[in-house]
């Protein structure tokens, strides 16, 4: 039986790639089916109605930072979260088979990628018989739809920015790959499912150096409140990975902290952390622990 | 002389207000005049360039959270924070002189103003000859630019979402106030000059109580290097109102902090926390020291 994974985008997006190679890695035998979905709420819909095994979604981006409005679904809904994926964002300036990089006079892509590419886009070469106002860039609502795009038209001057995937994805050339100005690109996803579906890993982790815990907390606004959250994890050393706060809905300027740290709470030193934060936290729920995902 | 203030929107946005409220109450004699500036990005420049004397920018929203590009800017401009202010966000629903809330068909704002006031939009009677489907609500770019829209056009069922100053700048009728779903809604600014102007201030304040300092460093990656930044604070019984987290661009999971706390930079207890700070951080830097706003 196959899984089906939710992720938010069209077929080829980066959310896509990172669906097959975490979830062909992790699972024994069948490989897994994307499910497309036009939002991110849509993909926390479908695993909480069961219509998916699991969902997949970017939480942070090593350049642009995290994607907030994901920690606020996690909150909402009642998912656990059951792995992590690092997918090294690689675009590829992607065209009509035929067409030649000197003659691209306009690229389009998500203006994200737009703005990862923009020294590039800026070193392209003046399209031949245009004047010096160099290639026009156009943004679009996503990186595979801008393949898309390119494909069902006849034009040979227009470009494409998106993975490797999407290009072969909709028989395109590329023109050039690994564009992106600075190449310490990173994309975080989460894996996210029932808290009654079992993880999708063959061989699950529990030891402290392979393992990741990510809870979501609440304090009193007193002073200390946040020094007296962490010591409970320094004390024991236990390492943070990641510290997040957003707004606590209702109490302007009180927050809902995120908070990843190494370890499992399969382990005696986290279960003995996470029972001392529960002294200060007004309230605290464990999202999930999962393997760490090394590069 | 009348100071310049730099805002991000139309005449009639939110930002406008609260320029005309933080330096009203802050400066004596003449009144400011707000510069309003089509990108943040835009108002970092003029007050870097001097073409404006101050700058204020959103840095927070009690129900959205923190305008990250805005903690970007902050760090990519050598500019000094002088001041905050605290804006309740209160929406209008505006229409052309005429208007009948029964009849109202369709709303345009801003998607966050939208967002907003959900609830009461939903709540919102039938429009008179239409079917079962409700007002048609649609997404503009600004909520004072949609009481422009309304007010350019002739239709007497469309209404807007904005503040109370816009539909009196466009000369437009009130059908209903306060239609925010969550009443707890505040817009956190900070008010940004060169590090030469002298604060817009008759009487600065340096007490503990009523004054705030932002600053912004960076850790090593290392075990409880977050917990050593925040004991520098706790130590000296220093209270923290805010931190927040930004991504160290070409170091992927490392960060930037973001710190606001009470106190200032004149104060001997500060000035030793800063101390005790740098001796772990990697980079540190004081944004500026104000005087705390409270409502």
């Amino acid at each position: 039986m196959t899984l089906h994974i939710a992720f938010q985008g069209e077929p080829g997006a980066y959310s896509e790639a990172a669906v097959l190679a975490h979830f062909n890695s992790n699972s024994s035998g069948t490989a897994p089916t994307p499910v497309p979905c036009s939002s991110f709420e849509l993909v926390f819909d479908r695993v909480a109605n069961g219509n998916c095994d699991f969902g997949l979604v970017p939480i942070e981006n090593s350049l642009a930072g995290s994607i907030h409005g994901n920690y606020d679904l996690l909150l909402r809904h009642n998912l656990r979260v059951v792995g992590e994926y690092l997918l090294r964002v690689q675009h590829c300036l992607i065209a009509r088979p035929g067409a030649v990089l000197g003659n691209i006079r306009r690229v389009i892509s998500h203006p994200q990628a737009l703005a990862q590419c923009d020294g590039y886009l800026h070193s392209l070469p003046q399209p031949a018989g245009t004047d010096n106002s160099g290639v026009i860039i156009e943004a679009v609502y996503d990186t595979a739809g801008s393949v898309k795009m390119v494909s069902e038209g006849e034009d040979l001057t227009v470009a494409a920015i998106a993975s490797r995937r999407a290009a072969e994805l909709y028989g395109m050339s590329i023109l050039a790959e690994g564009i992106e100005d600075n190449p310490a690109n990173f994309t975080r996803f989460l894996a996210i499912a029932l808290s009654t579906t079992p993880p999708p890993l063959d061989t699950p982790t529990t030891t402290e150096s392979d393992s990741k815990t990510s809870i979501v907390f609440s304090l009193d606004n007193q002073p200390a409140s946040l020094f007296k959250a962490l010591s409970v994890f320094a004390l024991r050393n236990i390492n943070l990975t990641k510290i997040e706060s957003r707004p606590y809905v209702g109490k302007p300027w009180e927050y809902m902290f995120y908070i990843d740290f190494a370890g499992s709470v399969e382990e005696k030193a986290v279960q003995r952390a996470l029972a001392h934060l529960d002294e200060y936290a007004t309230t605290l729920r464990v999202l999930g622990s999962y393997p760490r995902h090394k590069l």
